[in-house]
């Protein structure tokens, strides 16, 4: 935190000097690191965020004094140093001191066109940032040539009715309070608060004798850096251009210099061998003193080198992360450093296909980046069409108004998944996260319209079945055709991290699977086990779907075992194949959890393939749909409500486990599976379930002549439950919190119907956040602290998690090792970010520094 | 509670005896208190609990001792006496005692028809009772008749191989045997437990000296009270019936006596005048003494009266309040202790109509009795069916699947609401309520065609539109055809208990009152205001349902307006019309709640009428009422919600309710408006809507040049809201919790979709009780004492309050008050209810008792 108390106005930066990035700004810092690294560093003095907070207010400086510091007749630069390189500031100003008598007096040594480019770069920056004129009148923002200087002085004076200043210390003077003043203004500041600047962030500058990459003998200016920004590898990039100032290598591409010596043609490796070795070592120097890689901003005059200026590479996470470990392997920071250095979030964007940033973006549509990751595909509007599509090896993209269960087979045969309606948690959203499918919902500006197979862009633009588009999963846009994408990067560096992460961190991390795929997705990126694995998904099947309905459909309790019975070997085989994937880690088993009528179609035409399918009358069929109808799905008949009305469901799915265990524990796997309640709200829902589940265990076990343990614990989704965990944990081994559903209890807000008005509401700050996304600590969390607190109390080895979609996410990771509980269970996609940010946190808390995670 | 100790085997009753009812029963310690008040109680013996017990257990009794105890040869009766009379008990056994020897001396003295007659009764009793032997040899249940004597003494033998027992000693033996063992089966003993029983609840017997009522001179047996137990209304009634015994003369009617003279014929009063005036004597004994209404059974024995019991006199719940307010009257008992004889759930009776339990009844289906009171009706299956119904004067039942809004004017002009779904708090129950129309939801054995205009019964019945039926909304059922009713008892006996009841309490209790017919019937119960006043219903009438499907419908914010300035002066009517009705009694007014579609219709039939009216493409009224349609309603975007996106609606509110407010006052009632937010889940959704409220406050104030006071506060909904209590309490002046969201919420269950489980899961005792019904202390209360805790802390004078429909209960009353709530706010109907409730709590809590309200 920068302090109050008021500096000398300026300080010259020396190896001694007491700069400090709190009270001078990062750039200050950084010269004053490569002074003492005997890096060539230009003269440069630094004003204090003080300092420049007054100039602001207009106090008057001693430029005069200033200039005299750098000797006779100096050009000068002067860049902005705030505290954070992110939080912007304004543009450097170079060759201040440039007159009409310096013109002349440099044209006798350096030559009338490098002395005119001089002034003409002064004057352009100094009429549009400075004096505020039109900035047509001087380039339009383009480099002038040197010719137009004369033009330039006129138009100047036509403007201001004065002619262009020619007292340097004036010069300096205004440039110095033209950027102390942009800094102020409004809609600077809300731009870097925007990026997470405080709101009294101070801005430093630094004022730095010119070393002129334009004039006599070997001069240029060029830009170097050590490794690749986009994959992290090692290896030397940049541009030197002779003749030319500031970042113009960069610019003037055409003309500039590669560094290196290889089949490109002319390099700076050759020209300047000297200076480049130099480069090369300074480059050295910066990564392992300064311990970062850092772009080396360096000019020659005449023939001599001098570094102006370094700062950090700006990367893509990719290269975050390879730049991380590599700095750890070579001993220059630690593991815990390099695991500090990652932001866990960036690594959602290595798990998935990206649209490539440098490549051209066609965007037609914006909704919630629901799930990340890009894909193309052609457009399709059922479940039906995505099948058919991926049997013909065409990706393609599911768009529906919103999915419903029934489209499960369509998500799977898709690519990606667009929805006009719905939430962060609405179905698609949380399915999608869950197949790691990029999803984008609540698209309200899209004009959908299913029936005749068209999408209507805000813009007119029509997409037919058929059409290509992206889905950038990760922004939320939809992009027109196909745009380029990037391979996910699940490299060797991405894995090094991690299994630095699970050595570091003292929580743990299990996956939501429902399915074998899911369940591989979670070994490969190695959850700690399964937290939560959904089985309704199971009977959405074709041949199974038919036998869920006989089983809804059957009059007698005889009717409903025998349907069952049939669904039983499927069951078995389904949690066989999951053991087998998981090799012994714990899988936890949610019982049947949705409400009968999810399984039930909604169309007449649907109605009458069951009519037919199941030899009923239609009306009988229509009839028992309407009896099945809920006002509030949500909040009906579904979970443990339904396994004790209709107890043969988790008879089923319990004999189904057991017979499982015992079967993959014959080849040689120990698995002590966990069951667990859906949807509990009283005790004695526990105490019948439980007294149901441990007979067919008993059964099984006599049966099988096989002895297995398993764990019986309850989904805790009702704020009930949390409230009651001290009465609930009695019978239970487990309580995991299913903070999907708890969120849409205690704000009574569901997450279907939650994006119509999420936007607005997180936009006039109601909610600091959705909570669907960030959990509602406040709020959501204190019911997840009692039930925690109060299932503790009654049974001290309780084992406690969250497994609502929260799980993954570093906010909530945090809460919960704050509250005690054993592990956090999320998307298997989100398993690698959970990983690293629970290190993160058991890291700083080591640390004592209560890091972000 | 019991004492354990044992107690010498039998006592005698007499004045100085140790009787009390924790040891032998209400009836041991009734008739000791006949005995200090010199009554001519024939000589008794009193077994206690313990040795009762000990009995049932095999324990011999000196029961030789005992008989020696009443002198030579006497003939006894059996008694039960348990600690309350309603738990049941073994009948009385009379008669014991006889013998063959004791036959022929009592045919030498009272003649052989007598002594067979004894001998008979005795028999029957024994075989039945004692012996266990099949009744139909035995009379079956009859009385036979004295010539029966040998067949009887014949069929013992046969059955049982030994004659029929002669030792006086053995009879009394094996029928305090039976007895004690009848009281300790299982039947019995659930029996019991039903009623509220202990589980190890005590029996006593008494054994009395028989005053033999068949016999020489005047011999005979009556009983006798002193009011008639459906009014309370003081008057002499019971029977006396020469050569009798026991409660003959009430079975034998045709025979038996009037007790009083008048023109029936001839009366007790005229043949034994002595007799009868002592016996009004000894009821007048009662009354004073025993502080209760008493029922005598006597017996004359050859001319000498005898006091056998006196029994509490069974009362309908009228004239309960009357007995109780009389004695308070008349001095004989405080009005404290009237209030406690009365309770409040039995007032719900004497507000509604009833079936009259003394007419046959014709049931036909059996539902959830969701609205107490009973009415006839013709079937109708549509809420213009009801209209039309109304409109030819025709009481009519509105039956349907369930109610939504649009039926609220069916419901207003139907006599009574049946559903086929629904639990104790769906829409129709809770509409019903609040309209004290009878209601019976969650019919699911009722088949209902509605388009066919036809429901059958589980038993095949059909009965189409136009039949009669009845419902008991008290019980449940649906009666075929018109049942006999009886009239509501509002007579001056209840406005007195409820105005003592109202000094009595120290808790507020408010009506849920939308309409002004609701607010009538609040004031006419004296309630201390409104607590919840729903807005919307006020929209559903016909000219301001068009003009809201335009406001749902506008294009712009303009058109919005437009819709809403036509709305606000009916508004503003319908809020002068209740601070009128109100007289300056606080009125709490809920802002506009339901989500925007439920005034949308769902029938294509509907949507066209809308087109046409609102002059919009067909396609355009589809495409928007699916747009509005949500998957949880219960969770979607109303309430709040709706205030803050579509922030017009509450202006408009707000407006109404302060030109209201203005206008009322220039009639000179000062009226402080309450204005309640409801469906908050976070402090900042308040903010914004207090700004805006505040505005429009300073702006009706402003031009109408009137000063004027309101509170703004918050409907407490969400569990949410409950553990932000203390952020949100900053800007509420006042919390009112509603329960019906707030369990459902809780519990994660809706109440319109609970009916279909709910019985099932009280009686598999999942729930103890229906949170709908009665308040779950334990979860939801949680919230509502964290809510308050929370409140408070942070404002000290935050009103707290409860609205759901729990607010009534006794049992919500007694949370109430011990959490600190300012009022209870419950339907009209209700109120009566709540008041009394809460009196009996505060008369409770200052005698310590912790009664039980």
């Amino acid at each position: 935190m920068r302090k109050n108390k008021l500096k000398a106005a300026y300080t010259e930066i020396t190896a001694e000097a007491g700069i400090e990035t709190a009270l001078h700004g990062g750039r200050a810092k950084c010269l004053q690191r490569l002074i003492r690294l005997d890096m060539p560093v230009p003269r440069t003095l630094a004003l204090s965020f003080d300092a420049v907070h007054e100039v602001a207010q207009g106090r008057p400086l001693d430029t005069r004094g200033m200039l005299a510091a750098f000797g006779d007749g100096p050009l000068v630069s002067v860049r902005p140093s705030s505290e954070d390189p992110d939080w912007g500031g304004p543009g450097a100003i170079l060759n201040i001191g440039m007159n009409d008598a310096r013109h002349a007096a440099l044209s006798e040594t350096i030559g009338a066109e490098a002395a005119s480019a001089l002034y003409v770069r002064f004057i352009q920056a100094y009429a549009v940032h400075v004096a505020r004129l039109d900035s047509d009148g001087f380039g339009g923002g383009e480099a002038a040539p040197a010719e137009a200087l004369p033009g330039l002085l006129e138009t100047y004076q036509e403007e201001t009715d004065e002619p262009f200043p020619q007292d340097p210390a004036r010069q300096l003077a205004d440039v110095l309070r033209a950027m102390a003043r942009a800094w102020e203004g409004t809609s600077a500041r809300l731009l870097r608060q925007a990026r997470g600047a405080p709101a009294d962030a101070g801005l430093g500058l630094v004022v730095q004798r010119m070393a002129l990459g334009i004039g006599n003998g070997e001069s240029g200016s060029g830009v170097i850096q050590f490794i690749d920004e986009q994959t992290g590898a090692h290896l030397i990039k940049g541009r030197y251009l002779s003749q030319s100032q500031g970042r113009d290598a960069l610019i003037d591409r055409s003309k500039a210099l590669f560094l290196t010596r290889d089949e490109r043609g002319a390099s700076m490796e050759e020209g300047c061998p000297d200076h480049f070795r130099a480069l090369v070592g300074y480059g050295e120097t910066c990564r392992t003193r300064l311990r970062e890689e850092m772009q080396i901003e360096f000019t020659i005059e005449d023939g001599s080198l001098y570094i102006l200026d370094a700062v950090r590479v700006q990367r893509s996470a990719r290269a975050g992360v390879r730049v991380a470990v590599a700095l750890a392997e070579d001993g220059i920071i630690t593991r815990q450093e390099a695991l500090m250095r990652v932001e866990p979030r960036a690594l959602a964007d290595l798990l998935h296909k990206q649209v490539d940033p440098d490549s051209p973006r066609d965007p037609i549509l914006r909704g919630l980046a629901a799930s990340p990751g890009a894909a193309r595909g052609r457009v399709v509007f059922s479940a039906m069409a995505a099948l058919a599509s991926d049997a013909r090896g065409e990706p393609c993209v599911l768009v529906r108004h919103e999915t419903a269960p029934e489209d499960i087979r369509g998500m799977h045969a898709a690519s990606a998944v667009l929805t006009e309606r719905g939430g962060m948690s609405s179905h698609a959203a949380v399915i999608a996260r869950g197949l790691g499918l990029p999803c984008i919902v609540g698209v309200s500006d899209m004009s959908l319209d299913v029936r005749d197979k068209r999408l209507s862009a805000p813009d007119g633009r029509i997409f037919c079945e058929g059409d290509m588009i992206t889905i950038d999963g990760s922004s939320g846009e939809v992009l027109a055709g196909e745009a380029k994408l990037l391979e996910p990067a699940l490299d060797g560096w991405f894995k090094k991290l991690l299994s630095w992460a699970d050595t570091a961190r003292d929580i743990g991390v299990r996956a939501n699977a429902d399915t074998p795929a899911d369940a591989r997705t979670a070994r490969m990126f190695r959850s700690d086990g399964i937290g939560l694995c959904r089985t309704e998904h199971m009977f959405f099947e074709d041949d199974r779907l038919t036998v869920m309905r006989e089983m809804i459909f059957a009059d007698t309790s005889e009717d409903r075992a025998a349907a069952l019975e049939r669904l039983l070997p499927m069951q078995r085989t389904d949690f066989i194949e999951l053991f087998e994937i998981m090799q012994g880690r714990p899988v936890c088993i949610r019982l049947f959890d949705p409400p009968l009528h999810e399984f039930l179609p909604h169309s007449r035409e649907g109605m009458r393939e069951i009519a037919a399918a199941l030899d009923l009358p239609m009306s009988d069929v229509t009839r028992r749909v309407e009896a099945l109808a809920e006002f509030n799905p949500m909040l009906g008949l579904r979970g443990v409500r339904l396994g004790i009305t209709v107890p043969e469901i988790y008879d089923m799915q319990a004999r189904a486990i057991f017979e499982a265990t015992v079967a993959v524990g014959r080849q040689g796997t120990e698995v002590a599976p966990e069951i667990m309640i859906p949807l509990v709200s009283a005790r004695r829902e526990v105490e019948l379930v439980k007294a149901r589940v441990d007979a067919v265990a008993s059964a099984v076990a006599a049966a099988e002549g096989a002895e297995f343990g398993y764990r019986l614990g309850v989904m805790v989704e009702t704020p009930r439950a949390a409230l009651r965990a001290g009465d609930i944990s009695v019978n239970s081994a487990f309580l995991s919190f299913g903070t999907n559903d708890l969120t849409q209890m205690t704000y009574g807000l569901s997450r279907d119907d939650a994006g119509r008005f999420m936007n607005d509401y997180v936009n006039k700050e109601v909610y600091p956040e959705d909570p669907f996304h960030t959990l509602d600590v406040e709020g959501v969390g204190e019911l997840l602290r009692i039930g925690a607190e109060r299932g503790r109390e009654k049974k001290a080895d309780l084992i406690l998690s969250i497994c609502g979609e929260h799980g993954g996410t570093p906010e909530s990771i945090r809460f919960c090792r704050s509250v005690g509980f054993d592990y956090v269970s999320c998307s298997p996609f989100r398993v690698p970010v959970a990983r690293l940010a629970a290190a993160r946190l058991a890291i700083a808390d080591a640390d004592g520094t209560g890091g972000e995670g």
